[in-house]
């Protein structure tokens, strides 16, 4: 399951066998299962996630009471509540597996030791960091020029596998629309 | 002028003084005068800017021919097209300057030449990244669960001077209303 993890590193930096069983020592793998809260509003946010398989999603309540998913980490992703862990705050945010998932676990000081002991993963990170944000931008752009119609539309076109697998009550969560509403969209393009 | 980068750079590395020279011979000095622009919609974005002193915008013209603000950079910050920048495309976006500012501009090829040279950049934009990655979470997690005018208040809280500083059409772009609703708003909470 580790290799998964070795793969993705070596898409951004070179690493041999030894340093990477050096690396993955900073990590713990867990698993957990569907709907499992691995980080709950109010909780000091003290880990950082990679997805080896499966997936999870980041959410808030919000004042109604519903469930508004930000964002969902599939293979080979990050997912935290990035400002808590980094100044170890409590957070605003529940991180949930949406699927049954393998998850590799670094808490805070051990990521910073990984990055001082070995610099490389600096570069390693800078571009983790640099792709998320990026992403986040164009994120961003479509929160202020998509209707939520247009949003799922986008989303259904860009990563039509995404959408099959995952629940569609949490696709509508990630839109910031009903279920039903989401279903009347669906309906309306077959018809 | 220079030596509020130096500073920038040394709450994140540690930098003598003649690696601080060689590091700025990577970047070209230029000032811009207000509304003046450094990128327009459809050009390859080539460069990365960091403002010494002074404000630059990004935004794009949605499809009513409002321009949309979804980003500020004052002093000690980054700005680019991210996505286009990483990847040599044409930008949806316009970076312009709200005020005559002075500003360090990078290329793309300069900036991964000083990531070679300079390991300890990697570390510096690691840094960098995260924390503007950190801080676009919370703007999503806000996009969603604050109305547009509870924005504006949030924002007016914890930036009053940033809120004082910038034109207050600006401010209703970057909120997405018009200067009209924010003038009312505005009055709403005097009276």
């Amino acid at each position: 399951m580790s290799e998964i993890f070795k793969k993705h590193l070596e898409k951004f930096i070179e690493i041999n066998e030894s340093e990477f069983l050096d690396i993955l020592a900073f990590f713990q793998a867990i698993k957990v299962r569907k709907k499992e809260n691995l980080l709950v509003e109010g909780q000091i946010c003290k880990s950082h996630y990679f997805v080896l398989n499966g997936c999870l999603r980041k959410f808030f309540v919000n004042e109604k009471g519903i469930e508004q998913t930000t964002e969902f980490a599939i293979e080979n992703w990050w997912i935290t509540d990035n400002i808590a862990f980094e100044n170890k705050l409590t957070s605003e945010f529940y991180i949930q597996a949406v699927e049954n998932s393998e998850i590799l676990v670094i808490d805070y000081l051990s990521q910073q030791k990984l990055l001082i002991e070995f610099p490389k993963m600096e570069r390693y990170f800078r571009f983790i960091y640099q792709r998320a944000y990026g992403a986040s931008q164009m994120r961003i752009k479509y929160l202020y020029s998509f209707s939520k119609e247009d949003f799922y539309h986008q989303l259904n076109s860009k990563y039509p596998e995404f959408v099959q697998r995952i629940p569609q009550y949490l696709i509508a969560s990630f839109l910031g629309f009903t279920p039903e509403y989401l279903s009347e969209i669906r309906n309306k393009k077959r018809s």
